[in-house]
C-alpha cells in the first residue's frame, strides 16, 4: 500500500501576490469581469511508500516544513489518498 | 453567492516533470528514501462573481484554456466551492 499526497502551498492571504494580480488583470482584458481576484501557489504530487497513515502524514508535514513551502510566507493543506 | 474555483494545473503524465525530478532528488539527500515520484504544477484559486453554477463552470474551464493551462502539455482539473 502507498499514499499519494496531494499538496496545495499557497501565500499568506497578508501577502501581495503579484503573480496573481497580473493573471486577474489578463482575464479582464480577455473580457472576464466577474473576477474577483486570483490567487496562485503551487501544487504538487508526492507518491510515498508508507503503510501506515499516521507515518505518511508526519512525512508529508516534514517534507512540507523542510522543503516545499517557506513556513515565513507560505501556507500548506493536503490531503492524502491510498493508493 | 459566488463562487470559489480551486484550479490544479499539472504536466501531462507522458512528459518529464524536471522540476519533481530535482525536488525527488533533493527530499533523498535529506533522508526520504520512501517517497517514489514527485510531480509539481500550479495551484489557482479564482473567486467568481456569478449565481448560476453552470455559468461558473463555463467560465472556469474557459480560463483554464484560454490562460491558466497550456493544452498541449499540460491537464487542469477543478473543484467549485459557493462562498
Amino acid at each position: 500500500m502507498a499514499f499519494n499526497a496531494k499538496i496545495r502551498v499557497t501565500l499568506r492571504k497578508s501577502i501581495l501576490d503579484v503573480q496573481g494580480k497580473a493573471v486577474h488583470q489578463a482575464l479582464g482584458n480577455l473580457g472576464y469581469n466577474d473576477i474577483d481576484s486570483v490567487r496562485i501557489g503551487k501544487y504538487i504530487e508526492v507518491h510515498i511508500n508508507e503503510e501506515d497513515i499516521e507515518k505518511a502524514k508526519k512525512i508529508t508535514d516534514d517534507i512540507c516544513h523542510k522543503l516545499l513551502s517557506n513556513p515565513v510566507m507560505e501556507d500548506y493543506s493536503y490531503d492524502l489518498e491510498t493508493i
